[in-house]
């Protein structure tokens, strides 16, 4: 009893000697906003006053309602890589110092390459592809255990999965790497898919620790490829540490009980939109384990800007694609979108904006123009083309073409690619981990497959394909999630046969693989799709061809979506083909002659480097 | 023999005392562009040199391979109203002689108002509607003679149909009639629908005459509502006297052999089009038997221009609606627009682009940006909601709604809104005359028509009606054009019973009639409804509640559309009902209280002024 007592003063008043918390953990000097805002984290905290060494001037600090939280802001303009020292007083006496580094930046840091339309994006769930570390699979502190037999649960796939299959992804012809979250995510249940974050400076140690993700970032690179972090905005996961003690109120959005978004993302550009409904849609949870982040308070806002500011930094990264983009508050996201940019010119985000209508996934692009009364810009580089993902998944499965069935579908996407500012900037797939396998829903057809698959290394924007499809797998998104985010067969050491390798793939995952290794691995130095512009005709019987070209090159593409062998004549794409008399078929290596008839099987493609 | 031969030296050389043709027969002085270009015809016309009277000047003079043609065009700025005459010269000696007469113009007939978002527009086809005069049905110069039996014939209806029946029109609560071309065609068969011209100066005789037309026009503006000539820009008949003589080869689109349009209005935006797909689009023909005018040729596009002002300025008009806008010559159909706009400052043109896409139709109307990449205007102040056509048309007859389903379609249409330079300019319809009829969609279950009158009424745009649904006709578009086209009970002698008055109509045309003359005579003086703002609610439910409101009122509209009796909470919408308690319905004129729980009954619409 009197052990509890002295422990209750001891809390109460007496000072520590760390912050529990210091985010972010550090920085750098030299950066381009010279502005850093630094939340530090302890019992009672916020009864100190701060201050910092080495003439560095503060330039605010913010105490909230929570007393454990301070931040403070400093200005770093002209400050060179070192260490500073904060003193956080009470009544003029030190209580505690903290030390912090401003580090210095790698070379050109702020003016990084970052991924775009000469790419091919792999896309993988770390928990999924392969579990390089068995060691890891459990730890002390996560909640949730592994459990391959749980469809929804931890299986085991880490980042030295990813690391080890580094010659698996070039050798499939990818040049950028989208992971999936790999930040901590301490759910008890269902947390293998990372997007209910609960720290979001630190690997999740069934996935590795910090310093291996630095390393997975460092190979990639070696491997001449990119990373792409999965940066979420929009919520945490009920585990975050900061959620189970909240600076502020309103630091996520409150409603009393829960309350859900609507989904409904129309509100966000409807000029008609009650605002009721559009709070609703952006303030709402996305599920009740997923405390919804308030991007239009100014300190969450910053604490977001400068985390994903710090992975880039940290981890040396090529790029980010965006969770949920259109359910953030819109202001906060866009402030949050420009301030990445600004800080890396080139870097490239891809939002998930995920919608049926090219004119309302146009509006989210950076400088989009449709929104013909209200004003907005996103400020987000790259946009996804759902509906060219729907196009895809329905065309090949319609032989008979009518008006809008079939390729038309195909047709009918890029007809609109006149409301995007930017067409190359389109990520284009065919499905990802959200969405039904493409390989169901042409119930593993291998003829569309390869149609989709040359549509995709040809048609202008970013090809993004999702693991595991290019070996064949399928997956039925009625049936779960579970079901379309199956283990890569090899990932684990007890898997009956191994897919990475040549030698370990059945001939289905041969037949598969090497179409998809041979079309991007083609892709990957070939201007003329990376940049060129498209000449597309009107499908004719269910036949749909266009064309890539630039001043020196011209790829002519042709599908046969019909169940049908089919002739057509050459002279209708007189203005395409040119003074051109054949093509190489990339995928077969034939010549075929481009002058007079060109005879078609069913259901098949072609992808003619004219010459 | 010696007759013919003195009859064929008379024809190629001597000199006659009249062209055939002079177009436009006369004009105006005073107009804002002082040029006009006059279109002498006869034979061999070309051989003589033009001068004319008054000192007005000649500015040019256009010759082409047709030697029967002469274009001559003068500068009428200063000019005041007078009679010129031209004369035709052969070697220094007067040949012939031609009046041509400059009118004086109305007052103020540059600044002539027009229809909008205060109008209700009534739909005509006068070969359908009322036979007035039966004398007209057959006349000698003309083709097809009346068939009332066949479902594709002329069955007599004609301008003093529609005279005779304007106050049936103005108690209904329109405030404006567009009627279906009513210029000569004189196709042998289906000329009934009068989009095939042979003769674009001329009433067609069957309908009446251009004297007639003028007391049309008149008459309307005496019962204070507006008419609105449907011009046709895009194709002629096959017996267009000019057709049969073209004054050059391509006057009109020529091809080796009939060549039909695509159809595919996106190529003429799509930025990836194929240039013969586009050229194809406008320049195939519509159907064999209309030649596609070829706007890109000036003197076409002059044609063309002039001819819709002079039928402005010679009969009045007060609006147009423009057949097929969006197949005719881009550049071309965007200078004639402008011109009559330039002309005509304040002249409404709603503009037939029929497409399923907001963005698409978007495209086409004034100042619209959504078009990313190439800038087009196409100065056209109106477009036709085709989505929110679709929309009316499913919801209604889906009960339950799912994510996408039900009035979430209607929800869907206005949440585009964000697309167009100017919502209050879309023409909001539920079927047109080439379109199933509405009650044949609805099965002529009234609550369904209530409903979809109740929107029209009520949601931003001009609202327009089709001939006939105001009785509850109906008609099958799978049928045929005749299905969707019938004779308006009572306009003929011979019909058994006659709709046009309150006397004649059944119990079924009396409760259709009712109800849309109530809630369109309500909308003639709601400026709330013509102008005001517009607050959707994500529909729930099925239950779909959308407010128009200003300063100075506010409607609620609430429509459920299960099969289900339905009760909501008023405060969802506490945003938009403010501090109303009660609201009266235009429908019922009961009171509504708006402060707690709303119960509505199965397919139901209330349409609240609140108070």
């Amino acid at each position: 009893m009197k052990k509890l007592l002295l422990l209750l003063l001891l809390t109460g008043s007496i000072a520590f000697a760390q912050a529990d918390r210091v985010e972010p953990p550090f920085w750098w000097a030299g950066m381009n906003n010279p502005e850093l805002q630094i939340m530090f984290y302890g019992k009672n905290i916020a009864q100190y006053t701060p201050s910092v060494s080495n003439n560095v001037v503060i330039t605010g600090v913010v105490k909230t309602e929570n007393p454990n939280y301070i931040f403070v802001t400093i200005d770093t303009k002209n400050v060179p890589a070192s260490d500073l020292v904060f003193s956080f007083k009470n009544k003029n006496k030190v209580a505690f110092t903290q030390k912090y580094s401003l580090k210095k930046r790698k070379a050109n840091s702020g003016y990084r390459d970052s991924y775009d339309s000469c790419d091919m994006m792999y896309l993988i769930m770390p928990d999924r592809f392969a579990n390089g570390n068995a060691g890891n699979d459990n730890t002390k502190n996560t909640n949730e255990k592994a459990d391959r037999n749980n469809p929804n649960g931890r299986h085991g796939g880490d980042i030295e999965g990813i690391i080890k299959n580094l010659d698996y992804i070039k050798e499939l012809g990818a040049t950028a790497v989208w992971v999936t979250p790999l930040c901590e995510d301490n759910d008890a249940r269902g947390s293998y898919h990372g997007y209910g974050q609960s720290d979001v400076y630190k690997i999740d140690p069934r996935y590795g620790t910090n310093e291996d993700y630095l390393r997975l970032s460092s190979e990639v690179k070696k491997k001449g490829m990119k990373l792409v972090l999965d940066y979420v905005t929009n919520h945490w996961g009920a585990e975050h540490w900061m959620y189970k003690d909240l600076p502020m109120y309103n630091w996520v959005h409150q409603f009393p009980g829960y309350s859900q978004s609507n989904y409904r993302m129309a509100t966000q550009f409807d000029t008609n939109a009650s605002k009721i409904d559009q709070r609703q849609c952006v303030d709402g949870w996305f599920v009740p384990s997923m405390p919804d982040l308030n991007q239009s308070n100014p300190l969450v806002l910053n604490y977001l800007k400068q985390n994903a500011i710090w992975w880039i930094e940290y981890a040396d990264l090529d790029g980010f694609r965006v969770d949920t983009y259109s359910y953030n508050d819109k202001d906060g996201i866009s402030k949050w979108t420009k301030a990445i940019t600004d800080e890396y010119p080139h870097f490239n985000i891809a939002g998930e904006v995920w919608m049926n209508d090219q004119a309302q996934m146009a509006y989210w692009q950076k400088d989009s123009k449709v929104g013909a009364i209200e004003s907005y810009n996103s400020h987000l580089p790259t946009v996804m083309d759902f509906t060219g993902m729907d196009a895809l998944a329905q065309a090949f499965n319609e032989d008979d073409a009518g008006w809008d069935k079939g390729t038309m579908k195909m047709y009918n996407n890029l007809a609109n690619d006149f409301l995007y500012p930017n067409i190359n900037n389109l990520l284009i797939f065919a499905e990802n981990h959200d969405t039904g396998r493409i390989n169901e829903i042409y119930k593993n057809d291998f003829k569309k497959y390869r149609m989709a698959m040359a549509i995709l290394a040809t048609e202008r924007g970013i090809p993004q394909l999702y693991y595991g499809s290019e070996i064949g797998m399928a997956g039925d998104k009625g049936k779960g999630d579970g079901d379309i985010r199956h283990d890569f067969p090899g990932g684990w050491a007890a898997d009956a046969h191994n897919a990475f390798t040549a030698a370990g793939r059945n001939a289905q995952e041969k037949q598969y693989f090497d179409l998809t290794s041979k079309l991007f691995t083609w892709r990957k130095n070939k201007e003329v799709i990376h940049t060129g512009k498209t000449t597309q005709y009107i499908p004719d019987n269910n036949v749909y061809v266009y064309f890539r070209y630039n001043d020196k090159e011209t790829v002519m593409v042709a599908v046969n979506n019909s169940g049908e062998s089919r002739t057509f004549k050459s002279a209708r794409f007189a203005e395409s083909i040119k003074n051109h008399k054949s093509g190489t078929d990339v995928i077969t290596g034939k010549t075929v002659n481009v002058t007079g008839d060109i005879t078609m099987e069913p259901k098949s493609v072609i992808v003619l480097e004219l010459k």
